[in-house]
């Protein structure tokens, strides 16, 4: 029987990043997906051009039904839209118990359009991110959350160590934001330790949904039993593998071949 | 560069059937695919507890936002929920001038929930079967299109004629709840001739989702260029090789593993 992993995110329509892509990814892992979604999308590759944040008690519903009958052993949450979702999924999460929980703090899609209505990260960050096993930010998400700028190299530790007081217990701080250089470093940060991911940088314009495909990669190696940081280990190579395999579809940034990974993502489909 | 499959339908919470299974068809099938969500269900794999139709303009925005930027070269249609919804998809595909729409009249889950609201057939039958490359429905939506019982072999065939007379270019009656028998026969009629496709009955509990893969697989492999009999053929041949392979999860009709066919299917994912 498969691992059961739930994904709690928004819907992209043209199936590069949100649920359809965290589900290619799981299944890409060999884990059964599942997903809640919050908020429906009318996007492709070049922009959001509509959408529709879901009324808190239909998110709340979904997250019920697959957690009465399927045995979830990791959730990953991505776009979340507004605050009433924010609690409700938090609230829902809580009384579940569930533990392993990997938190992408979405704000704003890959074309620029705003995803997280503004107000709503005092609820991201007092009733989502204690819940966090991990959470993992890029760099403008990240000096949303901490309220400083994350530049210098010592920046980033400082943020690493300002998300993990509001309780995440790892923080990963991604590095690909970060100007220049031939490779993309991330940082992972456990309280005491700091990990580095280092990885060569991957010239794409092709890079719509990585935030997703990582963190869902992440949740999938965490139900199939790996540590945090071995399962980021294993979502940051089975990313590193696919990101070259971009789809040159549509017009602006396109998708990613999921299931182009091979056996280097770990398997080649559920 | 693949091809492109857009599916219009609902989103399974558990992920057996529509928007999920439907993209997870296609990726074993080689294709891209889009999605168009028309209603979120909170659903697992024994009731749906909870479902809502989105707003026609949500509907239409995402069936937009993909077709103004993807080369969608097939669509399959699987749960409406409402007239207005029936009637917006109908309004966009024609202005958008697509030709290859598989329509799986969908009207109520494996589960027994209703997913078509009453008084909704009217619209089908005016407006989108019209527009139907190929209609798939199964006995019992057979019978509500067209208001006469189907249950012996006379009946099938009057059924599909009744149905091509409505305007879908092609019938297929699918055989899976005629009662009895090691075989399942499926029924296509084009107008003129009866084509049958003949299979061992698989006897498996997990059999969630069964249409919507069918359907979807009929999608992925018209947009690859093969005529509504091979692509029928193909998709059958999918569907016989996946459906042994169920997944026993949740605590009512499971899943199937899509990616389980190996070559048979058409391939290994996209």
């Amino acid at each position: 029987m498969p691992k059961c992993v739930l994904t709690i995110a928004g819907s992209d329509s043209g199936a590069g990043a949100g649920i359809q892509a965290d589900l290619k990814t799981m299944a890409a892992q060999g884990v059964y997906g599942l997903s809640a979604i919050t908020a429906i999308t009318a996007q492709n590759t070049v922009s959001v051009e509509k959408f529709q944040v879901l009324p808190p008690e239909m998110v709340e519903a979904q997250i019920n039904a697959v957690l009465h009958d399927f045995p979830v052993a990791a959730v990953k949450i991505g776009m979340l839209g507004n605050a009433e979702v924010i609690n409700v999924v938090a609230a829902t999460l809580k009384r579940h118990r569930i533990r392993k929980v990997v938190l992408d703090p979405v704000m704003v899609a890959k074309s620029g359009d705003l995803l997280l209505e503004r107000g709503a990260q005092e609820a991201l960050r007092e009733k989502l991110i204690p819940l966090a096993l991990l959470i993992t930010p890029n760099i403008p998400e990240a000096e949303v959350l901490c309220g400083h700028p994350v530049k210098k190299p010592g920046d980033r530790k400082a943020a690493a160590r300002t998300l993990h007081r509001m309780g995440a217990s790892f923080v990963l701080l991604k590095g690909g934001h970060l100007p220049g250089g031939r490779e993309v470093t991330d940082l992972l940060y456990d309280g005491e330790r700091y990990y580095y991911y280092r990885a060569p940088r991957i010239v794409t314009k092709n890079t719509h949904g990585t935030g997703c495909t990582y963190a869902s990669a992440i949740a999938a190696h965490l139900a199939l039993g790996k540590t945090v940081p071995l399962a980021v280990k294993a979502a940051r190579e089975y990313l590193q593998s696919i990101l070259p395999n971009g789809l040159t579809i549509g017009h602006g940034h396109g998708p990613m071949d999921h299931f182009s990974a091979g056996s280097a993502g770990g398997g080649k489909g559920l």
